[in-house]
């Protein structure tokens, strides 16, 4: 059950990357091919960033974020370096859509376009600031070492329910993007005679959807949570050998309840044992 | 703990389905105060049914239907009442739909405007189709009694997943058309001048967007979860007393865990246990 399990999973993973990865692809082709191409002058090249980087933040290195706790061979890294990476990952996620609005309002004063007046942008500078905000509570709650558990404990489920919704949003808004970019640029031949670029760009809508569809089924399955800090402590290190990988998928798809409360319960203990381990760890292993 | 549980459910419950309603009185208002109105007759009168019947099925009817197991009053109806009830609700959703693409439809036939041009139309095609799947394996698999446990069983999952994802993608789909409308429909003054429909129709977008973010919350929380069958076996009837109502709280509150499963096993002989006391529960109660 365990092996199968696992199997599941990676087959899973190795259609949600490369569905991410042409999402971006796709995106970085329309803006080359079907549009202007990249730049920073104020013109549409500018602009043309816009979607580059929120789609590659917001969403491509967003999803990997959110299921980088998931990935079993990680299980024997410690729940730090974990953390760190789902920070850092979210961080540059979260720069790079700031920097995708920097170029969507200079493209827009540069030509005296009105900013801020559609439904689009209005769900997308709300994703973004709340983003920002889920950023900043993640690293001083659960990255920095000084939150008491009680207030971890009350915060975690809002945090992960918060992050799968932003997810959720920043893909309508994608979509929302696309309509509107699509309307306004395709005007002979129009978006409603099927020109290349319209179906292409569709394309890119329908393959973000899938990338969602796969990281939201990816992160539903209990059986795929990393296993409860007490159950694994044997393992812990900052990354140990392909054993002790085995070890801590069999773990795992024993328990399939929701254990995100013990879980928060143990951390605070094991983080402190885990000390020593994940110093000795690191030497022991590449 | 219970009755703080309980009122907290309330609360989000009295906070939800407003949200809900006024979404559906936007769009409302949207057709009637700010657009031609309703009528069946090929015209925009007959196109404006479109926003009116998505947005009352797909959003604010599934919405319902998807956290209608949550209610802890019907804890204690049988659990065949509330598939029933859950099952009427995505029919008559999915038949709006229905009504609603064929208002479309018909008005692009009777204007000669291209059909299934769009991103918005592509997803919300899609979405449909897979509704009216989920609709049949819900109603074949589920509420007739002759699908085996061990096919309920790995079906589940999957029904619970591809519901949400569809009103996740309903949602998605409602704000690309509220995008595409106003600026099709918005000419002077544009969309980007800010007119008061434009403004109404974006706020009409944040509620649509609000009521999704609410009903997640409420069927993501596993303390409002339908207490297992095994537990609330006393309680069962085609709903009971009010003292039974806060019997099935007080167990659900203590049972944290992800009872899917279990829940699955337990429900054929419950169910065939239940036949008599479903009959008596309605005899001895209003």
């Amino acid at each position: 059950v365990a092996m199968e399990s696992y199997r599941g999973f990676l087959a899973l993973l190795v259609s949600a990357l490369p569905v991410g990865f042409l999402s971006v692809l796709f995106t970085l082709i329309w803006v080359l091919h079907y549009r202007e191409g990249l730049g920073w002058d104020g013109t549409e090249l500018e602009f043309n960033w816009h979607p580059v980087l929120a789609v590659t933040g917001l969403i491509f290195i967003q999803g990997i974020a959110i299921i980088v706790y998931r990935l079993p061979w990680t299980w024997k890294c410690s729940k730090f370096l974990m953390k760190s990476i789902h920070a850092g990952l979210s961080a540059v996620a979260t720069l790079l859509a700031v920097i995708s609005l920097v170029a969507v309002f200079d493209f827009h004063n540069a030509k005296s376009i009105p900013n801020m007046y559609s439904l689009h942008s209005w769900v997308g500078l709300i994703a973004v600031i709340l983003y920002v905000l889920q950023l900043l509570i993640g690293f001083f709650i659960f990255l920095l070492p000084w939150a008491p558990l009680s207030l971890r404990q009350v915060i975690m489920p809002i945090h992960v329910y918060s992050g799968l919704f932003l997810f959720g949003t920043a893909i309508a808004t994608a979509l929302m993007g696309l309509t509107e970019k699509l309307i306004f640029a395709l005007k002979d031949p129009a978006y409603h005679s099927f020109p290349p670029e319209g179906v292409f760009a569709n394309t890119l809508g329908l393959l973000i959807l899938l990338f969602g569809a796969l990281i939201f089924w990816i992160v539903s399955r209990p059986q795929w949570k990393r296993p409860k800090e007490s159950d694994s402590i044997l393992l812990k290190s900052n990354c140990g050998n392909t054993e002790r990988v085995e070890g801590a998928v069999a773990i795992s798809s024993g328990s399939n309840t929701d254990r995100s409360d013990s879980e928060l319960n143990n951390e605070g203990a094991t983080r402190k044992r885990n000390l020593g381990l994940d110093d000795a760890g690191q030497r022991s292993t590449m």
